[in-house]
């Protein structure tokens, strides 16, 4: 089960937090859990007294390429093992109990796991098992507590998903945003001036076919094409085509 | 499978947007939807060509309890049917293409989904078929693209997981912000299906010029046409300019 090649290529950034599941029952979710910490960059895997024993096939069947945190993954008898070499212990709590500790969000513990990354201080993550979620006795391990804002209506929330917010708000925390627009290197962006070429011969077609015979009106209707054009970027293949689109159209008039 | 009684107590909170499953193949993630969908006050399923059939016994066995939202899911054949009410529709896209579209953080596409339904205007997610992702002409149908900040490393993200994601920065963007959009009360935004009325009125007159005529070339101007429409909203009012130029343009061919 160990020790696959056929693992995509996880690069580990910085030394992101630990996940500890504590008592996981089901396979599957692990698999889905190791799955998702890749997606967000968290590959320190810990578990304390898996259910069913470990390593467990099913596992490797549902990360989707995840092998390698898999493969990694170090089996605990308590949590207070799994958590010892840890500077600071971060707990999922979906219901509030009868302890006082600090409470964060999922967005307000990444900034406090990037926080402790700086500072060069281990961290790890504690989900409880499937139903039950974490114990009193598991929660004293932690420094503070974390409960995803989410509909309160509806708390039941999947392990593997539990992970995902988490390792989402810590892969987004490192703050890399990517540019606003999507657009291959093959895409060119339009000029204004080359749309305002594309706009004169749109309106001389217009004006050519009696579509803006209606002279008070003509201004208003004019602005109102450009509007509608000057609505985000227009590409230069884009602009080519709306040039042959109306000069067919056109045609057979007689011009 | 569908009128159960057993299922969690899932209020529904304003307009929020409808998840589209786009040829989702299993049953499981279909059920694992509607659980995050749940968690994120999420609450309109609609579903494109299902590819083993609905209703599936799987899916309520996964959805924990979100049951309602299953009973209520509707299938649809086609992308264009079932974002024919939307008024803006966002697609979910891991990898780049050669299109040109708004793209937005998840992040970015709460706040702006939130601005729409300040707004009483509805909106759609895509989210495409587990392996294959959505195709260029699913993503022809959507106005901005969404691409979440995450380990490019392991772009391989489970379905449920990826509705996750976005149901979550649905739920926690329920901040009161202002509309980001300029609009007057008389304006009223076009429907996809409108949209659809008028790029079919014009591709009809695209063909009857011969702006098309190149049949293999045919289907991938098509779809650029689309794309050049779906980029931000349209109203009513430009909608009937649009057709009044067409036709216009087109007449005196002896149609």
């Amino acid at each position: 089960m160990t020790g696959r090649d056929g693992g995509a290529d996880i690069s580990p950034i910085g030394n992101a937090p630990v996940v500890v599941l504590v008592r996981p029952q089901l396979a599957d979710n692990i698999g889905g859990v190791a799955r998702a910490m890749a997606n967000g960059g968290l590959f320190n895997l810990r578990l304390v007294a898996p259910r069913d024993g470990w390593p467990q096939e099913k596992a490797w069947r549902n990360a989707s390429g995840a092998d390698r945190i898999l493969d990694a993954a170090t089996v605990h008898a308590s949590v207070a093992d799994a958590v010892a070499d840890l500077h600071r212990v971060f707990a999922t709590c979906p219901r509030p109990r009868h302890i006082i500790k600090p409470l964060l969000t999922a967005r307000g513990a990444a900034a406090e796991l990037r926080d402790l990354e700086a500072r060069g201080l281990d961290s790890g993550l504690l989900f409880g098992p499937e139903r039950a979620g974490l114990d009193n006795d598991d929660m004293a391990h932690a420094d503070s507590l974390i409960r995803y804002p989410l509909n309160p209506a509806f708390m039941s929330l999947n392990l593997a998903q539990a992970v995902m917010v988490m390792a989402y708000e810590w892969w987004i925390s490192a703050d890399t945003t990517p540019p606003r627009t999507l657009m291959t290197n093959e895409t060119h962006v339009a000029t204004k001036g080359e749309l305002e070429n594309f706009l004169t011969h749109l309106v001389t077609e217009l004006d050519a076919c009696g579509f803006l015979r209606n002279l008070p009106k003509r201004p208003g209707m004019v602005r109102n094409i450009r509007h509608l054009f000057e609505r985000g970027e227009v590409t230069e293949q884009e602009l080519r085509t709306l040039h042959g689109m109306v000069t067919e159209l056109a045609r057979g008039r007689g011009r």
